[in-house]
């Protein structure tokens, strides 16, 4: 029985950082979210892929015990491929193919129906849309997206925002979307729409959670070797609604709590390609490093 | 008596924001970082001024127990123009005219060689070390730089690094000082050198402190009404210095408070043009600043 659903692609990345290359790995929003939310619930993924699509990365995914009968099957996988400069702070995009994505419509398998928590990893907010619809009851749901859809479908996004409960953004985003360099005057903004809390992800710098009147600021890891910084913002949210899932709690202190798992995660995911270091942490490395993050703020 | 030597400029400013235009205020490094330690201790400030200065700027400094026997006078004030843009991250030169201190000699008062505090605020690093030199035994020397000595005296910077206790820097001369665009990495190579501490400052991002074996990450305060920029990084070290001077202890814990203090009065700065806004608050509002800083971090 899954407890979360997570939208997002699934997909074929190739990239190029300072540190390496690698070509045609498991990434996409939906992939980096699950193993995230993984650690801490029982996700089930809404997706589609192509025939092209290693039958391992969906054994793996299953060994996990994440759900992937939502992953629907179309001809060729999404593709990703792109490279990052050396300050690693942003993702140029080369090509995206967006192959079976273009013609996919949201499936929900019965056993997710009675899901209580969604994430809408970073999609079409259309797809979005029709998942919180396909859900029987939500309790909470969380959203993500990306600059693209701020540009290109603007109206659609904003009435995805307003069924979500919880909005993650980058700090570009923020700025983009509430047409301000301010992120407290960005936050606001949110928070006067029908959203409960906002969380602000800036990368090295940490994470912001605006709630009501509550200011939450979030610590960035110290990471010196960072070798691949994709897919940190899925991990981050994954994680972050992974916790709430397994905690069934939503007060300031909780969401706190999540805000710095997600934190945990995404700090690790940068360390190697791919999903290679997220395969490999285990429970106690995430209790270490959440109890660094306590550490290094205590004054 | 003084307990605490700061070098640096004491300018005529004229710049423009977005939230509005002064003219020929008063600024310069060692007039802001005076004015953020006199909150904690006795500051006497090293720099030169020329008969254009208003004498009334001088009484006010006086009255706030700041010691200006130690600044020359000289025939016209170093006067910087500038503007910010909309996103306020950095202040770009429209025209700085040295006057005066480009042939500023070093002259420490008598009452001056005790002290056992030094901030060297922003200004000629070879300057600097003068003023290290005609102190008889400092106990701790606290430096701040710019990017401007970083390119064009180099080596003299680095022999006064070599003399710091602790450096501060902000995020963009951090990287390039050291080389790399990893904050953890430049911080690691400052305490290669003899530097016991390293402080990078992030703007709106906060801080980061590096000590040999501790990392202490300080939050930005959640600023929506930031008028004037100018000065915040001055204020957060001398802030840092007076709180050092106060406390005379330079334990990890300690370190971290006068982070957060230099972090609270920064943050105050922010919020008017010139010195207003650090004319204005009073001990209580520092304290309930303080606070908030603790309460925006607890998980």
């Amino acid at each position: 029985m899954i407890d979360l659903v997570i939208i997002g692609t699934v997909a074929l990345d190739s990239l190029e950082t300072p540190f390496g290359k690698v070509k045609d790995v498991i990434g996409g929003s939906a992939t980096y979210a699950s193993i995230a939310a993984s650690f801490f619930s029982k996700p089930g993924i809404l997706s589609i892929i192509g025939k092209d699509f290693p039958k391992q990365y969906i054994k793996y995914l299953n060994e996990r015990g994440i759900n992937t009968k939502g992953i629907m099957s179309g001809d060729k996988t999404f593709r990703w491929q792109g490279f990052y400069e050396f300050d690693m702070n942003e993702a140029k995009t080369i090509r995206t193919e967006l192959n079976a994505l273009e013609s996919y419509k949201v499936e929900v398998p019965e056993d997710y129906k009675n899901a209580k928590y969604i994430f809408l990893a970073n999609i079409d907010p259309e797809l979005q849309l029709d998942a919180i619809n396909s859900i029987k009851q939500p309790e909470l749901i969380v959203m993500d997206t990306m600059n693209f859809w701020i540009e290109h479908k603007r109206e659609q996004l904003l009435k995805t925002i307003d069924k979500a409960d919880i909005i993650v953004l980058n700090d570009g985003e923020a700025r983009q979307l509430f047409d301000t360099p301010n992120l407290v005057t960005a936050a606001n903004s949110a928070l006067k729409l029908h959203t409960k809390a906002v969380i602000i992800k800036k990368g090295e710098h940490g994470a912001l959670l605006f709630t009501d009147n509550k200011h939450f600021n979030a610590p960035g890891y110290p990471l010196e070797n960072i070798k691949d910084p994709t897919g940190c913002g899925d991990s981050f949210g994954g994680a972050l609604i992974g916790y709430l899932a397994k905690t069934q709690d939503l007060s300031e202190t909780n969401l706190r709590k999540a805000v710095v798992y997600g934190s945990v995660i995404a700090s690790f995911n940068a360390e190697d390609f791919s999903i290679e270091r997220l395969r490999k942490i285990k429970h106690q490395d995430i209790e270490k490093r959440f109890k660094e993050f306590r550490e290094m703020r205590e004054f």
